[in-house]
């Protein structure tokens, strides 16, 4: 029973076929390879766009590279205040972007909201030469919350970015999940709604180690390939990132993986609400977030299953927090099954 | 027949068996798994001493994130004219080191000699407040010409480099193949004879992606944690770099890897000798430096041979370089066979 | 009437006087003269510790440099949400320390609480390598809203800073003006009360542009020459800020300055609070902050009267904020005359 | 006796002037007032074109701020090996531009070569990914060596840098000097040979502190207001650096003072000449380099004279070093009188 985090699974079948394919014979290194090839036409395939893409192994590295490419130092950057860049990456952005700001907007279900955006962007507090400039937004898609922005709120949100001169960047560790949800093309959730670059990651999901870095404008690349060396993120076995991609986006493998761990989540998060534990966000995603006594709490834990508490300094108005209450967070991935979801269900409600 | 580098090889078959045994059941991310405490034994026994170390994907982060953790910004770091750090990664250290400065030292054979780094070292050049202040002194072993340091080198050199406040740091991507060569254990040629910090390099050896920061004084070690994050160089599924530097360090795989890769080296320089195109450089790894005419390195490529040409700045004095000279460099490897370096060798003589 | 800042003042005639004679004949540069031996022994002997100091000609370099030399890339900063470090200075601090984060924490009257400072520290957020690591402490003396730190509340602040493992900087931008009110020694308002490292503003209280960061412990300012050189920070003809910071400590002219500005400050404080506009913070060094209606406000700006208007974001509960309100910011100088300030309220109240 | 550099003068009394003048009344700081406004209007007469201009205290930081303005990150800057960026500045213009990389290249007379040039930009050692990408050329005018750039010379040497898509920047500390001897207008020694941006230094040429960064193309100057701010080189009372621009820029006082320095210079050189030591290169500025023995060398020091030895790394061929030859740099400045230098002369030729 682990819900800790979709990166406690393992690598998808198909992927471990896909690395082990890719050890025959030599390869250039450094991207120089037919794998490479492969794997940047399927992310143009997927986006349905000529777009450029550049392969690293966290999604970390893909955001900082992503958000300094567009920031310059003097930039600030907004995003939700939970979300992963400003909470959980030890300051990769800052360090990638040589001392940007990260400004944390509020906003109900993880998401930011227009009207917050614009509220931001029009405080006198952005002047040269004694502040920082707003130069990128960052989504996250799926939010932290583990819901999701829709095609029309991103829209909505990059038009009133780029009205004031921002770039959007989507942090998309959890895309597939997304996407599984909504339904909807690749593209229409991404660069037909305003999303400029994107950080694109397949190891949640089910690779190894792969993310990707996608402009949705090639010029916007120039000079990329450097930076992504001088911050050392340029494999030498570069075919081996490559064939995870390859794999992860062929015959749909991606949306599969990522509809069966939603599907998990919805199984977790209906039958919790059955047993009076209903969900503190809507289960949009992999997530699932409830609040339970810290008797139960320890109890599912004692009944060996893991997850993370999350600190109740955002909940939604209205929800139902009892003094010994306590927020966790329940992930789930392509590797959780049926028989998992339900034990920890049954746990919860001895 | 690819010589052109030994990070254009696969994996050995060991590490990738090992990969697949570590994609059973879920482990928590970010290196709080048993495979990655495993491999740090793995890691402290080959150096037969309580380290600390820190597994990334690449021997550039390696060699920036370790330089920066001993590096001040106004620190700089003297190394061989033609070291990696200084020639090939686009100024990764630089970047980590947040301005650092790296000064090559020029040297016969790929090695700095002790009277250079003294010389080097005693230059009024370097006072406080308009200079640099000299604070690593960063070996290759091999070095980029394919020699080694003998024990008693490196002794040397860390000495001169201790007794003025300096820093010793291996960048040992082929720390495997100078061992193997040396004959000698680990310590003796790292921690024993003064190294005080080690890129360890796996990749090249015959892993996938797998290189290990190894502090040699743990102390020493304080906030790497986090230097390692904030460089976005902490995999979340860790166990799988974790996995793959195991078994490249159980049962001496690594040493058998760098022999056979170094045999191949002797095989080759051997042969090529005897067809008069001796090697440039003595032949201690898995490197083999040779001059050879336009035509002969044109006929090789066209039989299918893969290798580099390097610029001949530096030669050693009286190498009978002609005017159609050019310098190759051929890099054997774990997977290099003798069919393929007799196959090299006959198409050379043709 | 000029109440836009302090440094729309010009230069004290004494400082003026100063530089003048520092106009003869040679000198060495960079600091290697009389004046700044001088000066240094001034700063020593103001704060009665052999310190080590270095002057530069911005408050934002002292600051900049001051909190690089403690906090390492990864560090926090916590300092009060509207210090002029956070909100005023387009990211410096954050430039200098490679990436580090500020963090505001809220306060009543522009100074942080214990308790708040507590709790930021207690809360679980900062832990490696997920985490930045809180590192330095700052203390604005006097606060952005013209408000002051007893040496007891300094004293329980640093307890709790160091108690963490902080360090302790103060912004003494205005330190003058703090030192003027609190009639108390610097010693016993700086490092006896647990300041580790000062930036020490003369410029503000009547020099040309002359700043110092002082270390109160002479050990930890080991490699902060070549800091400063770095930061382009050492001026070259360096004996004339050297001048600058002697003349202001000399026979007081720095408290006697100081103190003029707050008398001024009183003296507009209360003649406003009679006229029906009272101060929205208590007036402690030579700021006052006053809500106004927009009415009075234009007619001021109208009547020739400089003076910026603040966001009113951070007003003390049961403040009487009417809907055409205004918050405005004077501050006096070591300049302004009685003249000016009856002149002032006089246009305020017509 | 004072030939250790223009800096050991003090301030020209028409700029001590135009300080005591510019010290009445209030100014808004920040540059937000009229003495800056008439600094940079001067600087565009002299310059003869529309520039933008920003002033700071030092010569390093207007280097360094230039050229982390044009290159990025992985940016080489190209300049002589000589060049004050690369040896006496601490790593400023790596600090500033976040890791950059500074390649010095040898030239006669301390300057660089167009052939040198060429060669430099044609090697093959710049691609990408692995590689620095060269951005900058910088020149310094007058060189280090005290010669002199003529028009032509920049203007083959910056196209050259135009065709390899690098900007070129120009080190203008001694510009005066420069320009005073070439008698040429200061448009076509800059912009109109080819210069982008010039460091344009007052300070060695009777300023107190104060240095401006020019940009001939306007547009180029994007972001540079937020860029200096966060150096932390936006002075407060920013209408006393701008009053001694102003005043060095009126009526011709910049050359006046100039070409006082290089007439001593020359009659420094000269009479050396005369007693047996030659300059070892041209004086074309206000430097002098000599070789002498350790024995006259003592002798001036001990009758006062005060100056710098330099490492003779760097002679023209042919230069007669005997075995105790020192060489010795001379600066003369605005302040030197004919009798100082004849005073030296006498000494070193007892």
């Amino acid at each position: 029973m682990n819900f800790a985090s979709d990166n406690t699974a393992g690598v998808a079948p198909e992927i471990m076929i896909a690395l082990a394919k890719a050890n025959e014979g030599f390869a250039l290194g450094y991207g120089n390879d037919t794998w490479t090839r492969r794997a940047e036409q399927r992310i143009a395939d997927v986006f349905n766009r000529d777009v450029a893409s550049f392969l690293v192994t966290t999604g970390t590295a893909c955001n900082s590279l992503a958000i300094a490419h567009f920031a310059p130092p003097w930039g600030a950057v907004l995003c939700h205040e939970n979300a992963h860049i400003v909470t959980d990456e030890c300051g990769a952005p800052e360090f990638f972007g040589n001392g940007i700001k990260l400004v944390g907007l509020p906003g109900d279900d993880g998401k930011i909201g227009a009207a917050v955006l614009k509220a931001a962007l029009d405080k006198p507090q952005w002047g040269a030469p004694h502040h920082f400039a707003p130069s990128v937004l960052s989504l996250s898609q799926a939010s932290e919350a583990g819901t999701i922005y829709r095609p029309a709120e991103i829209r909505e949100l990059a038009d009133i970015a780029h009205a004031h001169g921002l770039i959007v960047h989507m942090d998309g560790a959890r895309l597939g999940n997304a996407l599984a949800r909504l339904n909807a093309p690749a593209d229409e959730a991404t660069w037909k709604a305003g999303v400029d670059v994107l950080s694109f990651g397949a190891t949640k999901g089910g690779a190894m180690a792969a993310e990707a870095i996608v402009f949705f404008d090639k010029e916007r690349a120039a000079g990329f390939d450097r930076r992504r060396k001088r911050g050392s993120h340029l494999l030498s076995k570069h075919r081996f990132v490559a064939a995870q991609m390859e794999a992860y986006l062929t015959d749909d493998l991606w949306l599969r993986l990522a509809r069966h761990a939603n599907t998990m989540a919805d199984r977790l998060s209906d039958r919790l609400a059955a047993a009076g534990l209903p969900p503190v966000w809507p289960v949009e995603a992999n997530e699932v977030f409830a609040l339970m006594s810290r008797g139960v709490c320890d109890r599912l834990k004692a009944k060996g299953a893991a997850f993370y508490e999350r600190l109740p300094d955002n909940l939604p108005k209205g929800a139902a927090v009892k003094p010994d209450s306590v927020l966790v967070r329940l992930v789930t991935s392509f590797a959780t099954t049926t028989a998992e979801v339900d034990e920890f269900v049954a746990a919860a409600g001895d």
